[in-house]
């Protein structure tokens, strides 16, 4: 296997089946940003042919320190070697961002299984990837614990018997929180995620709801349903992972506890499923169960989402350009947490109908909308 | 297709969805118990070839209404000809009691495939339903809402990738009385069910939780689980139907609004799903889900049911004859509440070691528990 993105939080928990499971996978690459320190110590001990890091000096750096342990390739190509190298079954498409992007097609193209967490992957170009999966017969299944909930509830169904899907959120750390109170929230406070232990990017979309409006999006894309037949519900104890409605009535839940081994260890064993080595979730443990509809005013960038995936083209990769910016922003105290809806809002505005047909157009439009939101930011034009 | 049990809460249902769907079937046979008022409006309604009722006498008057409308047969004869009849692709066995058991037997033996109400049937006989069925090819659908859903979330799943079955139980309506208090419960509040609207029988079995103990005893046949598999845990909401753990630490659920419309579709219409014609399930509406664990000290008859599914043998069909007497006579007010649990404890006591290896024996087990249970009531010999 390939692991993109193997220094954060899905590759590591990724490493730590791996250990669990030892006759079953080899590493053959690895891939991370520039946590050379953890990328070392992971190549000493899984001792991938290929290790890929995203900055050419720090690439220099691991080439350095590792000697003749492994090859270490750099920059946007190495991270495609990484994702292609041959004798490659499955790619766990983990790196955060847009970045990741590339190397998942890369990998799609040539017809390698992916074990998807990159969100942006299907975001920005959802179209493209289904289309290259289908001609390629590779198949995708995805590690978001939502997404991964909907394919467990698809299977034995007939995708013409599935009327909605609905995707559950937990709402996040600010979820009763008031307009005013959301104005004054810092990003120490939205990082304490009330359920699931996440990397600081998605961490935050979730304390705005942008990551259930991308996680609509992808699936959109992952289970070809129109965005008026997915449906967000809050579920703020996180215990139901997402659900299917079927056209009878009937809906089926997939529900377990919050650790990410749980998604991870489904993608990597389908069809198959193995003996799990973590605790058993108790529904007694459970105790209550909430349900409510999401606030699209406290929440807007949830109907931001939803509205550009009706747009369609461009829209999406726009969105999620300018909330990376905007987000990063938040993390480093440079914009407020509304700001991060209104930036969003008022790229989408500009760049929203922009064209985003080919591959190279989408890209296009990332880079507008990154810059946009950037000079929205700088200006406080959005104020 | 037959319905055995047409009159009842489960027969009207299932004649409303033929209602619903007519181009999808044609009633063939019709039987039932002698409520030959209702029978004789449903056989001028759907025109079966042939109406079976219990009780000859019932059988004679009906037949003098209906002329040359339909052929009348009467008896445990004419209800087992009501199942077997030619050009059947489809037996609803919905009779109350250890009545259904005989007719439900000879459906299956002839390959028929049988949408399964008639909880007596796997109680009483399971090991040897499921023989006969696993020989003829008779496919047996359960229409009990629980197993229903652990019918659906099993779907696309491999049998030994299942570690355990979690039935879901109402609890009933005296899940929060104290032991003191359940002494003093009337019929008429036991026929209160908080959730669902069934026939009275069931709807006290409900309320004791021996319905749940049934059913643990019916899942063990029909997905071939030991009792140590199958869990129970009290959801007042009735809003999960039943749940299924994999050996990966996922778990499915299957959920919907409290019509048993829905599971009887359900059955009716595999391996496809129809579109519903009744109203929506709505996780949002649904608000709150609890899960706690049941009480065995207040509700002794679950914890009775898997001491005789451990037994085996004739041992559950001595606790369901007991059942049925105890059940009855706290129906008619001639017991209290407490004394359903202490017959069926005395009877299993005396009668579950009964030798149960053949069909005859196990009525046999049942007829000695059924005057057993009789005679310890007569005696207060419980108290």
């Amino acid at each position: 296997m390939a692991i993109l993105g193997s220094t954060g939080s899905i590759g590591t928990s990724t490493l730590d089946l791996v250990t669990s499971f030892p006759d079953r996978f080899a590493v053959a690459t690895l891939a991370a940003g520039r946590n050379i320190d953890v990328l070392e110590a992971q190549a000493r001990q899984f001792t991938p042919e290929r290790v890929a890091v995203a900055e050419p000096e720090a690439a220099r750096e691991l080439a350095r320190r590792l000697g003749s342990l492994t090859r270490v390739v750099s920059g946007a190509d190495g991270l495609v070697e990484a994702a292609t190298q041959g004798g490659v079954d499955l790619v766990v498409s983990a790196l955060v961002g847009a970045v990741g992007l590339a190397p998942t097609y890369a990998a799609v193209e040539l017809g390698r299984d992916v074990a998807l967490a990159n969100k942006e992957t299907l975001v920005v170009a959802g179209k493209h990837i289904m289309a290259a999966a289908a001609a390629s017969g590779s198949r995708i299944l995805p590690v978001d614990s939502e997404h991964n909930a909907v394919h467990q509830c698809l299977r034995g169904e007939s995708p013409e018997e599935v009327r909605r899907l609905w995707l559950t959120a937990s709402g996040g750390p600010f979820r009763r929180h008031s307009l005013g109170e959301l104005k004054r929230v810092t990003a120490a406070e939205a990082l304490c995620h009330p359920t699931w232990s996440m990397g600081p990017k998605i961490t935050v979309d979730s304390a705005t709801l942008m990551n259930k409006g991308l996680e609509v999006i992808e699936a959109r894309w992952l289970f070809g349903l129109g965005p008026d037949r997915i449906r967000v519900v809050i579920h703020p104890q996180s215990v139901v992972h997402s659900m299917v409605e079927l056209i009878d009535g009937s809906f089926k839940a997939q529900l377990g506890i919050t650790d990410m081994r749980h998604p991870i260890q489904y993608a990597l064993s389908w069809p198959r499923r193995w003996k799990t080595k973590l605790r058993p979730f108790d529904p007694i443990e459970a105790g209550t169960l909430e349900f409510e509809a999401p606030d699209l005013e406290r929440f807007p960038c949830l109907g931001l989402a939803y509205r550009a995936l009706e747009t369609e083209g461009a829209a999406p990769a726009v969105l999620n350009a300018a909330n990376e910016v905007a987000g990063q922003a938040f993390l480093e105290g440079r914009a407020g947490f509304r700001e991060i809806g209104e930036i969003v809002a008022s790229t989408l505005e500009r760049h929203g109908a922009d064209p985003g047909e080919s591959l190279a157009e989408l890209v296009a439009a990332d880079e507008r909308a990154r810059s946009t939101a950037v000079q929205l930011l700088e200006q406080g034009a959005h104020r």
